[in-house]
């Protein structure tokens, strides 16, 4: 399978062609940006290790039964995977508080929540990606009823699967961000990454932030936090 | 049933005790506000129209067989009420896109939806009044998942409910907001007011806006809105 044109470009990754048109490769840049673009950094080696990762936690989903879009890594930056079209949503999943909801009620951040917290928010840069609610995501025809309720039950299924595996390795799995997409027949699938670009991972009982936040807030060495988290992830896939 | 201690003053009312614990009194003050408080004037007369407007609105959901507080009108100015402890949420319908919802998606004010949009604001006036959704207000405590169930089914009848008397005097209902309250046995009524204050009002082929926008926007004759959004509901009741 071979790269041909690229079909886009985005802040982390870009997506190719391949001969099949149901399939593409995603190729993992070193690139990371925060705040909506406003501030940019290359860290080395950053998608070597987000492939690595994304590559374990989806196998692993894929293995539960948990429908993904991973079929299988090509190389160090280069994943095939099924093509599909993005539903234009990002599915922020929270167990503990922190970030923006920390911010938006005022409570501190590592606030065990009752039950998970589930926001979407419109995938759209010039608006600013802002939250909407599910009467919004069909008013607008961004997703239909029967998506909106398959999506929530996969996201339902990916938040206990990783608590689990990520329990057994020592992080605290806080918030994470899912993207959606369907394939050519409509099926909804799990697409894009799982990272610490996209997951807030706290080292259990000390709390050490081990994801991008070290980037967003320059906590300093935020690619041994990467390559802590890809290291606990291949020890247990090696012992399991 | 005489007015005792005062229990709260708000913006636009106050909520007085009365010998009957499960009883209050609201009276219906001038004060206008808009922009969480920073826009501020008092609209003489307002109060007894907004306190009209929502005698005649409210008398009609009762008679439909939607559980509201009302339960009599006493004066110009004060409605005899169910007490209730409210919902801390503000519950938003949309039929039309207007307001913070054209800013929010840079749509159109104007543009029909075709299903309504329901928002939920968590009612914190130091966090701004925050849109949220059931899962933050499940996972915070402000209600429970039945509650909402139960605030989206009458939430919806008062929608369909509004539409109709309105269409029935050439009015298009763009957008309200309702407040829901718990009385003493945990039943879910319909509370606060519904008026030109909660209401976007259009009149129907010139999209005049009949409502407290004319305020918010210095859009002048705020006080003839309100008076025509009277007269035409009470020559409905008269003429029905
Ligand atoms: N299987 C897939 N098929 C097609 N596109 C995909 C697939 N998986 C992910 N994508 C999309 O590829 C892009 C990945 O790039 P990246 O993560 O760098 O984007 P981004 O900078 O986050 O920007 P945005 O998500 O706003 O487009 C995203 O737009 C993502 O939605
Ligand atoms: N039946 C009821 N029993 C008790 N309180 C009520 C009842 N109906 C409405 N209220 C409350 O009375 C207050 C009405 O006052 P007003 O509309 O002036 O408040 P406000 O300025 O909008 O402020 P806020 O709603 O944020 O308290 C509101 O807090 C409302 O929730
Ligand atoms: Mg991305
Ligand atoms: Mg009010």
């Amino acid at each position: 399978m071979e790269k041909q044109e690229m079909m886009y470009e985005g802040k982390a990754k870009q997506v190719y062609a391949t001969d099949d048109p149901d399939r593409v490769i995603i190729h993992y840049k070193d690139d990371a940006t925060a705040f909506n673009g406003l501030k940019k950094d290359s860290i080395r080696n950053k998608g070597v290790l987000n492939n690595k990762i994304t590559t374990i936690l989806f196998n692993e989903l894929n293995r539960r039964g948990i429908a993904t879009h991973w079929i299988e890594t090509l190389n160090d930056r280069d994943q095939l995977c099924k093509k599909v079209r993005i539903v234009p949503l990002e599915v922020i999943v929270r167990n503990v508080v922190a970030g923006s909801m920390a911010k938006k009620f005022g409570i501190d951040e590592g606030t065990e929540l009752k039950t998970p917290v589930y926001e979407i928010c419109y995938k759209n840069d010039e608006l600013g990606d802002p939250m909407i609610n599910d009467t919004h995501a069909v008013g607008l025809g961004l997703a239909t009823r029967e998506e909106l309720d398959q999506i929530y039950e996969i996201t339902a299924q990916v938040n206990e699967a990783l608590k689990e595996i990520l329990d057994q390795i020592g992080i605290r799995l806080i918030d994470f961000k899912l993207e959606f997409g369907k394939d050519s027949t409509g099926r909804v699938l799990l697409a894009d990454e799982i990272s610490p670009d996209t997951c807030r991972f706290w080292e259990k009982g000390t709390d050490k932030k081990l994801d991008k936040d070290r980037f967003r807030r320059d906590m300093g060495d935020v690619i041994g936090a990467y390559e802590e988290i890809y290291g606990r992830l291949s020890q247990w896939v090696n012992t399991k």
